[in-house]
Formats: structure tokens, C-alpha cells, sequence
């Protein structure tokens, strides 16, 4: 997409110069900034430290760096090192080894010196295919939203979790497609916008939406139980960093409160999933692992001083004990569709071995 | 209570000087001071501005600031209109329309020159009955902690949610009155303390618990479900800020959410309720009134900067559209029992009818 002329692409790499560039992630929405990795390990880095998030930008900027690995030293050992360091920074997004293994898979039988533009290229095909496949999700999406039927007098009112905009993706973003596609489309949309402690990712929503002149509202995660039980909210529409083979999806820590609330209520949780979210290696979401985050996330809050300058504040005291679970599952039975870019499924392994033959079939 | 010599006690009063004094809770846990109250209009900005919070605690101070109205100007037009000024400043806390009309009506066959006096004894005996119930509460919740067991090897697991403890009351705390009794009488337990956005009183309580050495642990108000459902909570233990005939629990909003994931899993959900948060004249839960909050709450965060002064700083961008309910209301299909001073009972109208057959009796 562009805003006002402005590409939104989170990620964009030079072979020739073996640079590749993100959004910094962690300065948004107070400052927009461009990082700049020039080896693996600043891939690593930047995976870890979290200036780039979102499993399906995770997942390109893991294929990223093994393109800079290869560009570095296309040797075995050095590759199978990177792939090794891609993998191990973050657990729970199943797009990470996904696109990792698969520039890995496209590496082994070439020789060295070919390694480097093969990389790039199969890095850049990930890239591509994740936006086409945001766009598909947009438009099935859309299908769905078109269905609901909000009361006389307020807009079609969907809420969202954490970010699974185009900042979380290539392009488009995944839970976000069908919103800016309804936008696209003229049906009028607004958007819940949770906060999403402890990291405060519903702000880097909402700096989205503002962008795109889509009206939206920001609350605290508490309050998503209170408007889905009042009727202010038509759906919940969220990504997902990993679906186990069974359905069960693990996504940002508090999705599953908010599918608890929509069950409760007769609201539709949708799920967006691009296929390399899919794991049919898990059966289910007991055998997802669910990555522990520092304690500083809930201590130390960011954003702007008087003078509008970045600030941090310390809220908790230092040694108070936080325990940070930075994802939780969501039962296969609360999730009344999965939304991929081949199409609506119910959330079970039927519908996800019809959509995906080749991956549901072992070996 | 006291906590290493130092009085728990919220909330003093010296009616000779016409001054009631409160520990200022919007400077909590960051710096500990206490706030003068000379009038009616100071006590109505303290509840309204949050230096006190806490249904019994705003019940409470409702009640001191009718003394101060009294001790200024006992005439009926005063008292009247000083009675309007603090119901009008919270609409959810059933306590404070509680203690304000109690003394309203204690004065009402009194000459001028005796309401005073009057005033100030049943504030003061409105703050010590608090103290008395939270009490009785305590050794009726921890008969009901007493009953959970724990997996072997670790320590009874309660989560609770804002605050409930003293600094919500006049002393003791209601959800936190049967941790404390615990600790008393030596039950090991330890507390997952929910961080409570948007105000953050989660951070009033780990203040709470670190004072008293009580093991607890800082969460995301999201991070409730994960930890539900992998089955490292025993019981989750809130308090109340109006509970309807039926049982319909209105509480700090994400309540519900806790109780949903509660009720998904087999998990107790216990609400403490003094009588005078009982409310027999709303039927249901539909009948409370949620407090609209300013959005100021989302946008500004508060906490100390590197050099521990306070500081505070802007998360959200000026103009950006927030919604903030303060509460919500959890069905009582979702509470496993009540814990009032008079005992426990399942949150229905048959439960508190029986506890409170003098409320529950219209007229």
C-alpha cells in the first residue's frame, strides 16, 4: 500500500551493497526510523530486541538474514550457524524457522559462489509472497465483515489485538487486510484498538489507522470484555503467530481473553493466517511454546516527555518479581473462522487439511 | 493492621480542627503522602481526582465529607447539597450513596447545633464497621483458600485484580482481607497481582504485599488467561464496587475477562463483598451505571524517572480517540461464591436474600 504517497513496506534490502533495512519498531509511534543490518547477527538482533515484530515480518527478516549470512559466507557451517542463530531468537512465530529453513532448503544443493543471489532472491520472493498473500486475506476478510450486521446507526465495528497491521507483515498486514480493504472498498469501518500491555502494541494500530484516516479508538485490554458485552463490538479480527494442525491458535498474550468474551456474547472471533503460520508439525496448542519476555516490559513504559522528546519511566521497582508470557493459545472451539489466503476455514484440522493438502499430509 | 509499627489505616480524622486526612493514592506506590481535607468540595475532589479509591474507602471518605459539610454548615440546604456534590463525583461505588445517606439520615432529626457532632461519631463508626467486616471477611475467605489445593511443590496461587487490599478500605482490604489472614495464621501463599490498566492499581497492590512480605508477582492485566488455563492460578479473588440483587458483579473493569477464563477452566472466582456494597434496588447487573473515565488515563503514564523522581509521560498522541469504562459487570453465573462479613454464598438473589434478609425486604 502507500499513504500520501508513502510506501508502507516494513522491510527493503540492497544485495548489491548486502544491506537490508526495517522500520525500528521499538521507536513507533514516537519516532519513524530505519535500521540498518549489514550482518546475521543484527538480523538476530533486530528479530530479538523486537524493532521488527509479527510473525510474517519475523519471517522475512529471517530470510533476510540468511541472505546476509550467505553474502557474508556461503559456507555450510556458516550458514547452518545462521539459520541456527535466526531460529533461536524468538520461540512461538511458526513463520520464523518456516522461511528460514526454506531459504536454507533452497541453498543446499547450489554451489557457494551462487549462494548470495539465490538468497536474495528467494528472500525476496518470501517478501512478495507475503503481500500477495495479506491482499487474498483482505479480500476473504472483507467477505466476512460484509456479512455482519451491525445495529441501525453505527458503523460495522471490529476489535483488534496487538498489531497485525502492515507494520507486523511485508505489506497490508494480516488481521488488518480486511479492514483496509473495507476501506478501500468504501464500507465503512471502525476499529477497538487494544493496547496491548505489556508492549503497548495496539499504539503502533492505532498509528496505522490514523495514517489511513480509518476511525478507530483506543482502550485498555480490560475494557474489551465490557464492549463486547455491550454490543459495541460486531467482531474481533486478529493474527496469529502459530496454528497448531488442530486449529488452536497462539497469538499476542490476551487474544484469548477476548475470543472467552466473543463466545460468551455470540460475537465472531476471526483469526487471520497466512499459510506459513500454519504448523501441522503441533497437534495442538499444548505442543506450541510459549516464549517468556524480560520483566523490564512491564517496569519500564515508553513515550513522550512535555516537550515531546521520546521518555521512558520506571513504574515497577527494580528486583519486583514479573512474570511476562508474551503469547497465549486460544482454543480451536472459541475461533469461529480462520481467514488464509485460501479462504475462510472453520478452526479444526478438517478445514485446515482441505486448505492445505500438501502441508497437512506428513513428510 | 500495621505493617512494621506503621499503621495501615487510610483515612483520620480530628474533628476538633474540622480536618479529615487521606494517603494521597495518585502518588502510590511512587512516594507515600498524605492529603488534607478542610471541606465538603475537598473530600468530593479526592474521591472525584482518585486520592482515594476503593468502594468501602469512598464510602468512607463520602461519610467524613458529610462531617466536614456538617462542621461548616449544618443547615439542610448545606447538607443537601453536599450530599448531591459527593454521590455525583463516582457512579458505580454502591458504598458511597451507602454512607453518605446513613449519615444524611442520622442528622436528620437533629437540631443544627448537634449535627456535628453527630456527624463526625457515625462517619467514624462507618470506618470502624469497615474494618470490623474486611476482618470477618478475611476468616471467611480464608476458610474458602483453606479448601483449594495446589499441586505439590508450590505454594497456594490466588490472582487478584486492581486493588482490595487496605488502601481500598478503611483497613484489612476485602479481596486481600483472607490473604492477609492467611499469612496470619502461616498458609504460604503467593499472588498473582494483575497490573490494572489503565490507572495501574495493580501496582498499589504488590506495593501492599511487598510492605507486608507477602509473595507476589506482577502480571498483564492479559496475561490472566495464559496463566488460568496452564494451571497456575487456584482461585481468582476480587473485590466489588457494586453487587446487584441478583448477583451480577460490577468491578473494576477486566473483571469479567478474569471470570470468563475462571469459569473456562474449572478455576473458583471468588468476589468479596461488604454489605454495604450490596445494592437490592438494582436488579441485575444491566442496572449499574459504568463509570465513564478520562482519557487522559490511557494517553499519560506515571512512574519515577532514572534518578527516581516522579515523572510522567505521554503514550497516546493528543486527539486520539479513547474510550475508557472504569468497570464492568461479571454475571453471577461466572462467581463461584460471595464472601461477605456475614459468610459465604453463591452469588444469586436466594444466597443474599438470605444473608441480608433486612436489605433484601423492600421498604
Amino acid at each position: 500500500m502507500d499513504v500520501d504517497g508513502v510506501p508502507t513496506r516494513t522491510i527493503r534490502a540492497d544485495p548489491e551493497l548486502g544491506l537490508v533495512e526495517v522500520i525500528d519498531q521499538t521507536l513507533l509511534p514516537h519516532a519513524y526510523r530505519w535500521a540498518r543490518l549489514r550482518d546475521v547477527d543484527a538480523a538476530a538482533e533486530a528479530i530479538a530486541r523486537m524493532q521488527v515484530r509479527g510473525a510474517p515480518l519475523i519471517g522475512a527478516t529471517g530470510a533476510y538474514g540468511m541472505a546476509l549470512a550467505a553474502h557474508t559466507d556461503p559456507d555450510d557451517a556458516a550458514l547452518d550457524r545462521a539459520a541456527a542463530t535466526l531460529v533461536a531468537t524468538r520461540p512461538t512465530a511458526a513463520n520464523l524457522a518456516w522461511a528460514v529453513r526454506r531459504v536454507a532448503a533452497r541453498l543446499a544443493g547450489l554451489a557457494s559462489a551462487q549462494r548470495a543471489e539465490a538468497a536474495w532472491a528467494e528472500a525476496a520472493a518470501i517478501a512478495e509472497e507475503d503481500v500477495a498473500t495479506n491482499r487474498a486475506i483482505g479480500r476473504h476478510g472483507l467477505a466476512l465483515l460484509r456479512g455482519l450486521r451491525p445495529p441501525a446507526g453505527r458503523p460495522l465495528s471490529v476489535m483488534t489485538h496487538c498489531n497485525a497491521g502492515w507494520l507486523a507483515t511485508v505489506d497490508r498486514g494480516t488481521a488488518l487486510a480486511p479492514v483496509y480493504a473495507a476501506a478501500e472498498d468504501g464500507l465503512p469501518v471502525r476499529v477497538w484498538v487494544s493496547e496491548t500491555r505489556p508492549r503497548n502494541q495496539g499504539l503502533l494500530t492505532a498509528w496505522e489507522l490514523s495514517r489511513a484516516g480509518i476511525a478507530h479508538t483506543v482502550v485498555a485490554d480490560n475494557a474489551a470484555g465490557h464492549l463486547i458485552r455491550s454490543g459495541q463490538v460486531d467482531a474481533v479480527l486478529v493474527g496469529a503467530d502459530r496454528v497448531a494442525a488442530n486449529g488452536d491458535v497462539a497469538n499476542k498474550v490476551g487474544t484469548y481473553l477476548k475470543a472467552l468474551a466473543c463466545h460468551d456474547n455470540g460475537v465472531p472471533c476471526y483469526v487471520a493466517v497466512p499459510g506459513p503460520t500454519l504448523d501441522f508439525g503441533c497437534a495442538s496448542g499444548l505442543d506450541i511454546p510459549i516464549e517468556q519476555r524480560p520483566a523490564d516490559e512491564l517496569a519500564v513504559v515508553r513515550g513522550v516527555d512535555d516537550a515531546g522528546a521520546p521518555a521512558r519511566l520506571r513504574q515497577l521497582p527494580d528486583g519486583a518479581q514479573v512474570c511476562n508470557p508474551a503469547f497465549d493459545v486460544t482454543p480451536a472451539r472459541l475461533v469461529t473462522a480462520l481467514i488464509t489466503e485460501r479462504g475462510t476455514c472453520p478452526a479444526g484440522v478438517e478445514g485446515l487439511r482441505r486448505l492445505y493438502p500438501e502441508q497437512a499430509t506428513p513428510g
